[in-house]
């Protein structure tokens, strides 16, 4: 069955000739990356389809839902609070920031020096080839670092409807204070776009819906510390890819059937690799659908990705939100308390960041460290180089890779990647 | 008069050699760039004598100050409020970070791709070779961008008194929260390590104080905009820079008896220029001493820098604090009222700062600006982008550069300066 989707991406202003050429590169790589693979668990066939319909059924169910008055808000971050869009009957989406697109006409406006991951955000826009961002009936952007906080100043010239969120940088009281008034500030702003009051069920039905997802993203994270590994990294980071994207409810349940088949591999020590495979723990930026660079070089080389500390991954479901209160202002605080948590670099101290990179690699029982930063992210590049420094001197092993979405520095990364993997093997 | 202050650097711990070195280079670039130009005010004596006891009478002051009881402040930052320090008869002193030192030592802490002042603050502390940071009771740092933000996380390791203050990132009403929280918290810190109590007198001396540097500044600043420019921008960079270092009442009178002679010369229609010689605004970073090479390309090229848009300059001075308030609190909230207008890039969005280079523009009647960024500085990088585009729509001439501290691109930047020069002549 082929849905003809060029009416629909015509519709919501995609420039069709570009569109078609993202598609055809995005199958390429799948089929490459992914689909090319042996013994996947059968449970991936779930991915694979929704990876297939990413910009085809996702986009239609997107826009009936719009059709029946529910409204679509896209973000950028792990931030943005789900919970409060879900109350609202609202629906979030993660927006396309994985590739390089239209690079010239963004270097126009932004400097060079702007780490893929925002280029990509302009670049998505000003070549109009992604339908989530032109579905959206609201953007959030939140100021995390100087080039995403600086660059919505221009982003907001491209997409009128791009809503700001502010967010501390310490986590003091009036850090605290700040967060709250933001995701105050926030509900309303959701509330006035659909129309719907956010009560108290409703609240806590969004902080149940996306806790679960949160619990099935823990539970697969458990079922990779089993020798040999059940599923890849790759694999992995692609359920975390599409948490960003599916609905809710639905992935928690494909995930969870997932899991179960996982378990049963570990049971029968089925593995996607031999058992004692080296294992990579990889930490720092997210990666975005469609950046598999790394993790693909590192699974070519002969080791397993076995936890992903980055917002795509552990940092984006490590702390679930209590649904306690009995008020509606009860609940935010139980959800600025959840969100405060989390170890992003925009923090300043962000120590707990460097405990959970031990944690994780006792955990996970990983063999070495690969750091990721995408390339002028000063934030993650600035922290990496004390937490090298502490777990050399812990004898661990540590690998700093700074990149871009660009492949030609892949011949490069695949000889430092696999020395290291020889290092650690 | 030779004075010998190898055993006062000695006791502060200086690097004798490696701060042997720096005074050289510092003397023979003061001779080359400032001391063998013709024509400049007699009033510039008195900073050519606070320049050569940069290191020397002016450390011997603060270690004397200290005997005394005071206590010395460090900072990197214009948002450091000088109010609430001199209120505790506390001396503020701006730190170094104009040169490179160290950078081997500092790249194995700081990624390459931080900006020269950032570098340049650790390479001075690694090289030990700032008597100022070493005299220094309490070094102040501040959340202004990424970069800093996240050094000194590192830099605590180096500087244990190091004391970092939160800044906000949005002029609302949070934000100024924020702003007086953190300069409560400040208060408090330089009460307790001053040991004097902050009165409403003693808040509205240290005001005072403050605004009369800020008014000799404006008013140095106004007698600029006369044809031919009394003064070289060279010079008023100076002054600018001296302004963070000096005692700021003989300060103050120096540079208002420099004013009395710049209006004379006014007068006489003597300047350091012939008239008619091409303006040009500066825009952009700060230039801490000894970083005057922008200006000194542009000054040898056949223009005058006519006036400052940096912190090291009119973003610096531009807004006075207003003594309102018959309580400590109350005079607090007008210091953060006054550092609130700051159009630091910090702040998003951050358009009263494009609003006044505009304002510059017609006041100092330039032909032109030229906006200076530190490489990697990706605040002011990017709001450059727009700035450019708006100025070049209103037939301004606009001209972008990025640079470091290093005299690498000397040659290149002179050929692009001239060239610039030639179009606006």
């Amino acid at each position: 069955m082929t849905v003809d989707y060029q009416p629909m991406w015509q519709e919501l202003g995609l420039d069709l000739q570009a569109h078609d050429g993202l598609l055809q590169g995005l199958g390429a790589a799948y089929q490459d990356i992914f689909l090319s693979r042996k013994n996947r668990p059968r449970g991936m066939a779930y991915l694979d389809f929704v990876m297939s319909e990413v910009h085809g059924l996702r986009i239609k169910e997107l826009l009936d839902a719009k059709k029946a008055g529910r409204k679509v808000i896209g973000a950028f971050c792990v931030f943005v609070p789900e919970e409060i869009v879900l109350a609202a009957d609202a629906i979030l989406v993660g927006l396309c920031t994985g590739a390089d697109f239209a690079m010239e006409e963004v270097e126009k406006i932004l400097p060079r020096n702007t780490c893929s991951l925002i280029k990509s955000a302009f670049g998505f826009k000003l070549s109009k080839v992604c339908p989530f961002l032109e579905a959206a009936d609201m953007v959030v952007g939140e100021n995390t670092c100087d080039g995403k906080k600086k660059s919505y100043e221009q982003l907001r010239e491209l997409i009128p409807n791009l809503y700001v969120m502010d967010l501390p940088q310490q986590k003091t009281e009036d850090g605290r204070h700040l967060l709250l008034q933001e995701y105050r500030r926030f509900l309303r702003a959701i509330e006035k776009l659909s129309g719907v009051e956010i009560t108290v069920d409703r609240l806590r039905r969004g902080i149940e819906l996306t806790n679960n997802k949160r619990r099935v993203l823990q539970r697969l994270s458990r079922l990779r510390t089993a020798n040999p590994v059940p599923i890849s990294g790759l694999d992995a980071l692609l359920i975390n890819q599409v948490s960003f994207y599916d609905d809710p409810q639905r992935f928690t349940e494909s995930i969870n059937k997932l899991c179960d088949e996982l378990e049963e591999r570990i049971q029968q020590k089925i593995g996607v690799f031999p058992a004692d495979t080296p294992k990579i723990l990889l930490s720092g930026c997210p990666m975005a659908v469609p950046n598999w660079k790394i993790p693909s070089l590192i699974e070519r080389s002969g080791a397993v990705v076995v936890g992903e500390e980055s917002c795509v991954g552990e940092r984006g479901w490590r702390n679930l939100t209590a649904a306690a209160g009995n008020t509606v202002d009860e609940l935010l605080e139980a959800i600025v308390e959840r969100y405060f948590q989390v170890d992003c670099a925009v923090f300043t101290p962000n120590s707990d960041r460097e405990r959970h990179v031990a944690e994780m690699c006792r955990e996970y029982q990983a063999d070495g460290v690969i750091h990721y930063s995408l390339q002028f992210c000063q934030p993650y590049i600035i922290e990496s180089m004390p937490m090298e420094r502490r777990l050399n001197d812990q004898g661990g092993n540590f690998l700093r890779i700074e990149t871009d979405y660009s492949m030609e520095d892949v011949g490069q990364l695949q000889t430092r990647i696999e020395a290291f993997i020889e290092i650690i093997s």
